[in-house]
C-alpha cells in the first residue's frame, strides 16, 4: 500500500472524515518512523475485519480532576486514546490525573500518543493490554500480552524524550507482515526474560484491576512537568542517542 | 550481620525507635526475600556514612485528591517511602492518586512498599531514581540509575501479584555486596538491551520531570481496584510462579 492510498481506504471502510484523519495520521506516522509492525499493514488487516462498528465513538464516563474514565463503546482502540488524548491536551490537570480507557483495543505505537501529549508540553506514561502471547520463560501457557509503557517528557528544547518499549523480543505486527514467526515472540533479555516477563505480567494486571469490565484498556498517567530535565540529560549524552530522538551519530 | 542485631544498631545510629521498626522492618524483609542487596548489608553501608540526619523527618507538603507531594526533608528515603504509603492507606483515593516524593533516597526494594499497598487492598505503581549507573548499549556516558518499576496488584486469595523489576542485568546493591563486579552493571537484556535502557531513562526522565527541585526521587501511583484479576491469572498460569508468589513446582 502506497501512503496517499491510505485515508481513501480507510473512508472506504466507513469511517467518517474526522476519523479517517485520527487513523490515517497514526498509521502514517507509524510507518515514517519504520514501525511496520504499527503502520499501514494495520489498514490492510483492518480490511480482514468481518465487522467494524465505524459508527461508535468513544465517550468519557468518569470526569473527576485528577481521574478520568473513557469507554471505548465499541470504536476502534487508536480512537478512544486519540479523544482521551485531546481531552487532556484541551484541559489538562493542575498535577496530575489517571485515565483509565475501558474496552480500548488495538491501540497501536503507544509513543505517537505520548508524543502527543509531550508537544503539548505535558508528561504521559501509557501502558495497554493486548492478547496475552507471552509465556513465563519458565514455559506453560500464554499469560501477558507484549504490553508496551511508553513514556514521553517534554522538553524546552522542542524535542521530547519518548520511550516506547514492548516486553516482546519482537512484535506481534512484526509477525502479521510476515517479518518473523509466532514462536519467536517470547519476552526479551535471554537469561534474564524473567525480568521483561515480569513487567508484561505486572502491566496486564495493572490495567486489569481498573477496569471494570473484561476486554482490554489503556492506562494513561498525564501530568504538568514541574521542571524540564531533557536539555541537561541531552547534553550530558553527547553523541548518544536517547530514546525517540533521531540518531546523532 | 545477624537478623537480630539489625534494630540495636540501626537504633545506635540515632534513629528514633518508631525509624528503627520501618527501616529494620524493610532490611529484614529484603533478607527473608534473599534480596540481599537491600538487606542487612545496608545497615553496614548506613553505619559508613559520615553523617545521618535521624532527626529529619518528611512532610507531605501537596495534598490534593488526586495528587500528593512529599518531601523527605532530609531524611532517608526509607523513610519517605513509608510516610507516603502509610498515608495512602489511612486515606486511599476515590479513584486514582499520583505521588510525588521530592528528596527521597534510598528508596530499598519497591516492591516491598507496593506489596504493603496491596495487602491493605490498594493498587500500586512505584519507581524511584538513583545514581545513573546505566550506559547505553551503543557506549558513552551513564545515563540512567537501575530504576526499577514495581507494580502491586491486591487479590481476593490473599497473595497480591507484586512484579519488581530494575533496568540492570545485576543490582547496584550485588556490587556494594561483593557479589558482582561494577562493570557488570548494565541494562538487561544483551542484544536487545537498548529497550531497558529505553525503559530506565524514561522512567528517570519521569521522576526527574515531576520534581520542583534537583536530586533523587520517586513517584508512586495509587489506585483502587475496580476488578479482581490475580486469581483467574493465577488459575491460568497453573504451575507456573507468578511475579511476587513462592514457587509452586
Amino acid at each position: 500500500m502506497q501512503p496517499d492510498e491510505a485515508k481513501p481506504r480507510l473512508a472506504a471502510l466507513g469511517f467518517s472524515p474526522e476519523h479517517v484523519d485520527v487513523l490515517g495520521d497514526h498509521f502514517l506516522d507509524a510507518e515514517r518512523r519504520g514501525r511496520l509492525g504499527h503502520g499501514l499493514s494495520r489498514i490492510e488487516w483492518l480490511e480482514t475485519w468481518e465487522e467494524i462498528d465505524t459508527a461508535a465513538v468513544p465517550a468519557r464516563v468518569v470526569n473527576e480532576p485528577g481521574y478520568e474514565r473513557w469507554d471505548g463503546n465499541g470504536a476502534l482502540g487508536y480512537l478512544t486514546l486519540s479523544a482521551a488524548i485531546q481531552a487532556q491536551i484541551a484541559s489538562p490537570p493542575e498535577h496530575a490525573r489517571v485515565v483509565v480507557c475501558v474496552r480500548t483495543f488495538p491501540t497501536g505505537a503507544l509513543g505517537y500518543w505520548v508524543r502527543m501529549l509531550a508537544d503539548a508540553g505535558l508528561v504521559g506514561v501509557l501502558t495497554a493490554t493486548s492478547p496475552r502471547r507471552l509465556a513465563s520463560p519458565d514455559g506453560g501457557p500464554k499469560l501477558a500480552g507484549t504490553n508496551p509503557l511508553s513514556i514521553g517528557i517534554p522538553s524546552s528544547d522542542g524535542a521530547p524524550l519518548v520511550s516506547d518499549v514492548s516486553m516482546g523480543a519482537i512484535t506481534h505486527g512484526d509477525v502479521i507482515a510476515g517479518r518473523a514467526r509466532a514462536e519467536d515472540l517470547v519476552p526479551f533479555g535471554g537469561p534474564l526474560a524473567h525480568k521483561s516477563f515480569a513487567l508484561a505480567v505486572g502491566l496486564h494486571t495493572l490495567v486489569d484491576a481498573l477496569l471494570p469490565v473484561d476486554g482490554f484498556g489503556a492506562v494513561l498517567i498525564v501530568a504538568r512537568p514541574e521542571s524540564d530535565p531533557v536539555p541537561a540529560l541531552r547534553e550530558l549524552a553527547g553523541d548518544v542517542r536517547l530514546p525517540g530522538s533521531p540518531g546523532r551519530r
